[in-house]
């Protein structure tokens, strides 16, 4: 089976390591070609085009930024799908629209290929470490014959429902991370505001019903004034705009995400978009607290 | 040592009966008198009155509802106070205002006796089996005299601060729970109206980042439509007018606190009060996804 991989981000590059590092045959594409670099120097075949990654491999995984991006490398001028016909399949990792993926996979169906949306949660580590959840849209079937290089990137692979249920999960924990950030950034700045001391606070209110991953996780950042990126205030950002806009179309009134929507905008705004997401405190001022 | 217990509610009456079965001898008092009845068949003492109960316990515990209960139970006609002095020691397990329960601590410290703030949290759950998490504000030394008390009734223990501090510590823990009550309600809800398998969803979501305390306790409630009350909404309101005056005394902008404040007040006014916390779904309308 031969794979290909466009799309050589920090993301993308670490699965495709992945990939490579399983066995498999994998040929590579980014849109600056210098990114394939490192991963043909680890055994990596380099397609010159698209169209020749589409048409040397059975199949395909896109991990690029956003909805426009997916767009370009699928039926762009010299898109991937000059070269995808009957029994190949496209799997994509990139978090984009719900609603961009449903006719973008129709209309890759329409060449005889088949398709599936696959985002990820779990961040760079969970990219290099092969430990990501991968949320997939899309035919079972077509899941079964993918599963195996999917369990090679990541640990917990689950079938959400068709085509565009992977976005639509993903969309869903976005919202629920946002607002966890959120919480945390509240709550850590309430208690600094306080002269509490906020080693005791983050170690009291982590015990209890206050626990989420990002206490645990972006809590001690705060503390530690440690804004280096996990995840970038940006990409949240982006994600939250996809999230507004499905719920928007379905009637929209979740006053806690269009809060979070419009405060991630104004923290890239503010120039912390290339903060981890614990830098929401520093828009909220934290080193003014 | 002799122990008083002012406020027999449903967390006051669970946190004395773990008082007397660690073998103390214990007062009780409530404003209801048959209240009483249940910790007396138990082989509690009932005082006639708070002077009587501060007369006869060397340490007396308070849990009622809010700041101006306190108050009462404390310098109203006939409050503790008649029965306070030199060597006696009172606690304060309820949650309430931190500025209040300064002005509070003076006072009963202006007769000699001692004060901490002692808030809890673990719900109803965690005080009957005496697993509460118990927040403490005042002097670590009076904290090492009645610590042996508290341990019969939480499992976590913390000094926080000074007077004062276990309230502010309690306050950023339900701001972070509120905001993580939401971050759950809109994500179940948006996942509703997407029309996904929210059996799934909640699994996915569940297993990365945006995992949290509120996610895992309350996201299977609302989907077997369950609102029956682990902590009700009309308490979470009263947390959050609590803290939201503490916010506003230090210069406001918390705009997450300010929305869920709002909300859950909104929840009470639509008669929601009585439901647990997951029933913040229904205000933003669950049952018409």
């Amino acid at each position: 089976m031969q794979l290909g991989f466009a799309g050589m981000g920090i993301m993308g590059s670490a699965m495709a390591r992945n990939l490579l590092r399983a066995g498999h045959a994998v040929s590579v594409w980014n849109r600056t070609a210098s990114k394939c670099e490192p991963l043909a120097a680890e055994g990596a075949a380099v397609a010159a085009s698209l169209p020749e990654l589409a048409r040397a491999a059975d199949i395909v995984f896109i991990c690029v930024a956003d909805t426009p991006d997916v767009e370009a490398v699928l039926f762009g001028p010299q898109g991937l799908v000059e070269g995808l016909g009957p029994g190949k399949i496209v799997v994509d990792h990139s978090t984009i629209s719900p609603e961009a993926t449903v006719a973008f996979a129709e209309r890759v169906n329409a060449l005889g290929a088949a398709y599936l949306d696959a985002p990820v949660s779990g961040g760079e580590t969970g990219a290099i470490n092969a430990t990501l959840t991968i949320m997939v849209g899309g035919e079972a079937a077509v899941l079964e014959q993918v599963r195996p290089y999917l369990a090679a990137m990541g640990r917990s692979i689950v079938h959400c429902g068709p085509q565009g249920s992977g976005q639509k999960v993903k969309a869903v924990n976005q919202v629920i991370c946002a607002l966890n950030i959120l919480a945390t950034s509240e709550g850590m700045l309430l208690a600094k505001r306080m002269g509490l001391d906020l080693e005791v606070v983050h170690r009291v209110v982590s015990s209890g019903a206050a626990a989420s991953w990002m206490l645990s996780n972006l809590g001690p950042k705060m503390i530690a004034n440690d804004f280096a990126p996990g995840f970038m205030i940006k990409l949240q950002a982006k994600d939250l705009r996809i999230a507004a806009a499905s719920i928007e179309a379905l009637g929209g009134g979740l006053p806690g995400t269009a809060l979070t929507h419009r405060l991630f905008d104004e923290a890239v705004a503010a120039g912390l978009g290339e903060q981890g997401t614990q830098g929401l405190v520093n828009l909220l001022g934290w080193n003014e607290a």
